[in-house]
């Protein structure tokens, strides 16, 4: 029996236990989507606290928690703080083979020294040392980043952001790349409540009303410019479901028109306003050399009460399960037809989709960019350890794994870094159990330097940064 | 090489073994959904002899016999009894790796003590053994029910039903808690040939003639409070499709006259329909503090031609591979928009939905009552080792294990009780892997109560039956 | 650890190395869907050089080379010959856990005796070996089908082919069994641009004009008789998506003549001619006691750019997602109402439907012929390790393992025929896991004849050939 957590947690063998604290331990993390604050990091402010930390925006604690049975008072409720941290230390032991439970004590090793299992015993003791270490000067979040040997970090931004902070880090020379990503969802979203209001903003940042389909285009490759001049090479389109219908410019004027006089769309006027303007922006950002990250598979707001009590993202979105492989191909090959498909990283997440996803990019890898079309690693419900051994299966069965560009946080967290160790211990374990069965030669430079490229080097040079 | 199903079967590591025997082996059994037969629980039968019980309606068994090119003479057909059982004995064998080996093996060694594997060899011997110790006293149905611990039974029961024999054993004050189910698919079903004698067989029952829509709904809370009083806490939509879509009243008595004139009814009527009387039995269960369950995926009486001649529930149906999850969701919120969603247990056939559902539930925890919204155990062509395994990973992964409520037989055999320990050997072997990787702290209390908790609290807590 | 691809490769424990050498590995392989060419069988040509036989037309390797970075010129283009071989080799080392790594190195070891594994530093050495070896006698196509004990081999032939080489090899009286498979994919392609031309080139070969349905159906039961009398037991319809729905004989004159007039069709006219054809076509296939192969799910030609620039085949399909349960299930059903369902073997290239299919079967199993209606083993994206256990799990846990007609190689290569070695290595390893764990007897003596049967003797009396 091996001990909780040891220095060969997760490493079962010794090629792994080799693979991985010769090789991928020390290499620099490239965090290439997450949801960080720049504001805070511009700051370096320290966090107020483990409870803002650990539960103030964090939903996979919040869902885990109501599953628990804890009243709504002491996860998103006027509870203090340190009652809501009891409730989820007496919750902790019953995420048995969940994530959550390494996160947490990899979190409490790593930043604090902590190696204690946390629960309603220990709760206050850990409590104080955590809100102790928070105060101090060399926990800053500047601190925490550098603790974690971070290179490089792309956040979620929206394009009418103004992006002073990412401006300002840039000016201050900060060694950390601290990149945005240009996340147009809300353009994108022609359905949902928000577009008019959206659209009018967007027209105050660019400085002229947006009347037109043409100028919503040009107004976003207005902003993507802007991006680009700020350092971002990342967009990020967030499909909820995967919505291609080919169409004239005519038509999507049209549409473009009935949504902004409040007059409801059919389902084919959505798909045929999003895939005009995805191919749009999908073109400028490869003209830019950009990456775009394509995330499919939610069904958010699921609660409509809770919707309206809390907010959205707010643990209350799940797994869809429409249809993927047919529009997602259209969308790639409206791009790839003119040679105009940008480097691409698809995520799903229904584990379902997985195959679909697996064998559809190399439908259009063009020999040109290794590893050009990616599949993204196990996304939000799929970040699990089950989910990533899926991942590794699927991919390296299909695929190539060596050519994998690996792991992100996809976390708002500053305290969730320790995601990308749990990674690496995995895929060094899942590559190392290869070996040892007699499955690959146990060339241990050529595994070494797979593990380096899919731990970093892979990003590093796929995109340039 | 370890024995054939030894003392530590499926057992593989020291853990595991230290969990099944010294604290899932002694629980009691809480069988919260089964088809048995409630008459002979009362009149206290003994079975017919091993064809009966084995044979007579077991369309597991009559599903592989006929793979193993059996002609159906010797299943349903009029074959006698030693005929039919001696090419189930040669099928066996052939059996390797379905959970039928295993149930098959169990069964002969908890209810018989027999150790030997079944084959045409030994056939004519384990028969005989078999019938004789089925004639004895101590073999009467409620022998076997005492002989395997069982603490509480729900059979499944139409609203229609009398329930006298339920109502016999509560009079007789019998030990083992023997309650209904509340199952109305039959009154669901608007979209089936068998809907209008259904309502008129209902309106005999409740002593007025349904003539609207609301009368049906009356009528079937009518029948929900007679079950009520019968003891009844569950009721189960067998849904072969999520059906939801919103309605008016005006337009569902419309669709439910249409219905009862036997005029066709499209789609979105049948979800109209059937998503607004599922909301209103729903609400009632959550009155009465019920718990609802979901059977979603089935894909029934794929053989046309042996519906007609052999009649349904016979080996002919399958797995079902339509969308779950948005009308899923749309039906759950439109009970939780009002705090009026019942507990509720969702099992699905299509193992490829085990994710949508696990997500899913945690959607519509409410914090006050624990686990409320459950992934049910997995079902049916699911109930197999590799499937309760994907069920293990899938929801300790995305939720909470620890709040599992446990398995159930769904059987309509008296001598099927021996799943439960399949079930419980495969939870601690599950259990006990992780624990012995170093994945979680080596506690045998807090384990060993879990374990506990899977096996039995739960769902005593979760009914408070 | 392993050697790499010793002489237990694959093979984890000792009843899997018994079952392996002492069972499996002498027997004979019945091939029975592949794409080779008769035409080199028949002039027994040698193949002309190793970067033909490998990478002349295979797309796996294609796929993985574009994924790689490789230049288009190295794969389909002009490049020469050592070139393209070397592009190859590096890519090699690069595709760690793909079946194609372990392809490769069967093949160097199993046809060329080269037990190094390949990369670029050997790359002109090995090129060398294998071309030198491909020009002597002993490794002409006859040679290489001989070395590897094959007893039969079904090609993939249309309709209008007038297997005048499977007529020779017969005529020659070749040992190995050399069949034709009857695959009518472009006559019940009525939605595709082939369709009109097709029928003109069928009624040339039929020698009348094809003015009807009536007459299509007549000629292509002529051609069924055709190639039955060359010795054809197998038909093939690859059913990218399962389009079934019931039809009167006047509607689908209709569609047929709509089409005829290049008029588009509907959904539902496409899916009503497509299901009455095969219909007809399945029930003369029952007639016959042919066997009917049902391939489900491929998402052809994605790549627009490459489709028109390359053709198709080249590498730019994938996995679709469609529904597949119902329309199959009536697909069925319509033949077994009847009595009139022939011998069926099912592929779904979309795991996520592996249970679909695994459950569907035994709904039209018929107790006369073993093993009646067969899940077809993993095939394409799914002929991988990972793939094959996943068909072994979910076909046993469903069904009868034990009874299953086994591998097929589905290639266009001559030196394609070691993945039965592998397929028989990765059964008789997971086999043999159950046994070593205890859950089923360690009875060698029906173990190895069920993995003999598994490997030959169930196809063998399956089809009769």
């Amino acid at each position: 029996m091996k001990e909780f957590m040891d220095d060969n947690f997760l490493l079962e063998n010794k090629t792994a236990i080799d693979l991985y604290h010769n090789y991928a331990k020390n290499m620099p993390i490239f965090d290439f989507h997450n949801h960080l604050s720049v504001k805070e990091i511009y700051e370096d402010i320290n966090l107020p606290g483990i409870t803002y930390a650990w539960l103030g925006f964090d939903h996979y604690k919040w869902r885990l928690m109501r599953a628990n049975g804890v009243d709504e008072s002491y996860i998103t409720g006027n509870k203090d703080d340190y009652s809501k941290f009891e409730k989820w230390a007496s919750t902790v032991p019953y995420t048995f083979n969940n994530p959550i439970y390494h996160w947490t004590h990899l979190e409490l090793s790593r930043y604090f020294g902590i190696n204690e299992t946390l629960s309603l015993k220990n709760s206050k003791e850990i409590y104080d040392i955590c809100n102790q270490k928070l105060s101090q000067k060399d926990f800053s979040i500047r601190k925490l980043i550098e603790k974690m040997n971070i290179y490089a970090l792309c956040t979620t931004d929206d394009p009418i952001d103004d992006l002073k902070y990412h401006k300002g880090l840039k000016e201050d020379g900060y060694k950390v790349k601290v990149l945005p990503t240009f996340r147009p969802d809300k353009a994108i979203s022609i359905h949902k409540d928000t577009f008019i209001n959206y659209v009018n903003e967007l027209s105050k940042v660019v400085g002229y009303q947006i009347e037109s389909y043409q100028q919503l285009e040009e107004a976003l490759i207005d902003r993507i410019m802007y991006f680009h001049e700020v350092g971002a090479r990342f967009a990020d389109h967030g499909l909820d479901e995967i919505f291609y219908l080919e169409s004239s410019i005519e038509e999507v004027n049209e549409i473009f028109k009935k949504a902004m006089n409040n007059q409801s769309l059919t389902i084919d006027e959505i798909r045929k306003y999003q895939g005009r303007l995805q191919n749009t922006l999908a073109k400028k950002y490869h003209e830019l050399n950009w990456t775009l990250q394509i995330h499919i598979g939610a069904l958010r707001n699921n609660s409509s009460r809770n919707f309206y009590g809390i907010g959205p993202d707010s643990g209350y979105d799940s797994i869809n399960d429409g249809f993927v492989a047919k529009e997602l191909s259209k969308l790639l090959d409206s791009l790839d037809v003119s040679n105009q498909l940008p480097k691409t990283i698809i995520y799903c997440l229904n584990a379902k989709d997985n195959e679909v996803i697996a064998s559809m990019i190399n439908n259009f890898q063009d020999g040109k960019i290794i590893g050009k079309i990616q599949f993204g690693p196990a996304w939000w419900f799929n970040d699990t350890k089950h989910g990533m051994i899926e991942h590794f299966n699927v991919l390296s069965s299909m695929g190539l794994i060596s050519r994998f560009v690996g792991m992100l946080t996809d976390s708002r967290s500053f305290l969730s870094f320790t995601r990308h160790e749990y990674f690496r211990r995995i895929i060094c374990n899942e590559i190392g159990k290869v070996v040892e069965k007699g499955e690959y030669p146990n060339d241990m430079e050529f595994l070494g330097s797979m593990v380096q490229d899919i731990c970093f080097n892979n990003i590093k040079k796929y995109t340039n940064i």
